[in-house]
């Protein structure tokens, strides 16, 4: 199944399921209001939105879609946990501030909280209150989880993923290495995290989501040029092993979302999911770094296709603005 | 008002007023199904929640409340912010571990995201894997936020303030140095955090909540023994700092949970809200420390009395369990 938010005026807005082609949808709202009360009860709930996808793809109902009314499928979630599982881009990232690794960057997945009331949708403007704040965007792929309980195993974790989507978890670059030296972690350095039109259950995926990863390349676009390709698979830790991580001293409830961290490929040829990382290339290349941050105007598009062409979960396309 | 999450087989439970002795509560169902949904649409629903207090004090209504069936406040929220606005107790924490201070300690509030989506109430077990993890309770007072909106000023973020609660605010001890040196913040070292049994409107505290803070002690008890009664008020940054950092790249939902950090005083003879508190200053007076951390059986009460002894939120009292 395809699922997204449109807004309907109401916080958590209202579930529709969306045809494989995206062309048309169907309100869930006979079944529950929102995707959130889906994730609630999913196990009683789910197999009623698939009988209403089946009678869309029937063509029996269903109206035709229409995506710039989409939020971020849950629009405030009651948690968003990133991990940094392609340790590529912690490698680079760090080496372009100076700082040290982590001993045990390969086995102890590195994970933060973020906030996680205040989603931003696929084609919300992005706010930019200075631009000396650094915005850079990070192409992610993420899981909305079921509840989840605290201590399981990797191989048991996976079984929680209702969902997978696409993220981009801004970040405010110029900010973090003050918020870092702290030792609290991101906080300000992390404005709100968008989210891609579509929520797919993992079986939409097929062959591609094995081995607890999704297994195809995420493109990230800058003003409509393509900037980057990496392979999504290449995460050192799988989605499982973060789950496990995540559970490891407590429980995450039904619609927690957790990420990848920023797709990173070791071939510099496939390119980036964020602008850090073309910064610190240029750097180690050349000793000169010619790409800047973000700024109002700049318009960041991020999205995932199939062998066959087809845009997966829609794309995240985004403008930034002086705000 | 006074306002409680009675357990009914819900996610969010359901909503209670109760009455100035806590000896009665009338349930809020009429109005609305649970707090979040009240905080959603404070401004409408609160008068009528006012009205039920009314009818409850005249003892028109309402039954004998049973606080053995109350959760937290807010089950699940949609966001966990902790400020560390004791800096007392950070420069004992930092020493105890050997880690730097902050440069900007006195300018720049310390912060960090929480886990929210599944938060202990007042009366749960702790659950403990590992004895060796090192677990301390941390006491604090929070307050539950409306919406709040990116970029307010200090004076304009307590406009938001909707309820003051009491907080626990666990932390595994043992898993915090290698989990910082990370670079990320806490996360495992984390555990679920506990609430107290009431929730106040502003009001209730009259003149004990002055310039952003709760001015009352916070008493911390450990297996029935008094181990702290440091000033809630000694609080170097307000209420209304702490939430216009928290807003400074990103806007808040209603229903958010922000904690003021260990309450913390730098007069040692007002004893601690938390246990390595008391290590390092053993560390200190003596070289030896002779304080464990939790194990299995012990009980940690947390609750904060008025000039008149009446027992504002109720006791956070919970006892530490293996599993």
């Amino acid at each position: 199944m395809r699922l997204a938010t449109r807004s309907d005026g109401s916080r958590d807005g209202e579930l529709v399921i969306v045809s494989a082609r995206h062309d048309r949808w169907v309100s869930a709202r006979g079944i529950v209001p929102n995707l959130q009360t889906a994730l609630d009860s999913w196990d009683e709930v789910a197999p009623k939105l698939q009988e209403l996808d089946r009678d869309l793809a029937l063509g029996k109902l269903g109206e035709p879609s229409a995506f710039a009314e989409l939020r971020a499928p849950l629009p405030r979630a009651y948690e968003w946990i990133d991990g940094s599982a392609f340790v590529q881009h912690i490698e680079l990232v760090r080496r372009a501030r100076g700082a040290a690794l982590p001993d045990d960057l390969l086995t102890n997945p590195l994970m933060y909280q973020g906030g996680s009331g205040c989603l931003l949708g696929p084609h919300d403007d992005v706010p930019l209150a200075d631009e000396a704040w650094g915005l850079d965007f990070e192409g992610e792929v993420a899981v909305v989880l079921g509840d989840t309980p605290r201590g399981l195993s990797p191989s048991r974790a996976l079984d929680h993923v209702r969902l997978i989507v696409l993220a981009n978890d801004w970040t405010l670059r110029q900010l973090v290495p003050a918020e870092l030296a702290k030792g609290f972690g991101f906080f300000v350095s992390k404005p709100a995290t968008s989210f891609s039109p579509l929520a797919l259950t993992p079986d939409e995926l097929g062959p591609h989501f094995r081995d607890g990863r999704v297994q195809l390349p995420l493109r990230s676009f800058l003003n409509g040029r393509l900037v980057g390709e990496p392979e999504a698979g290449e995460m050192h830790f799988s989605f499982g092993e973060l789950i496990a991580h995540a559970v490891r001293t407590r429980s995450l409830t039904a619609g927690t979302l957790l990420g990848s961290g920023t797709v990173s490929n070791r071939d510099p040829a496939r390119g980036v999911s964020c602008l850090v990382e073309q910064r610190t290339r240029e750097q180690l290349d050349s000793g000169t770094v010619t790409t800047g941050y973000l700024k109002p105007g700049d318009r960041v598009r991020i999205e995932m296709l199939d062998p066959t062409g087809a845009n997966l979960f829609g794309s995240i396309e985004q403008t930034v603005v002086l705000g």
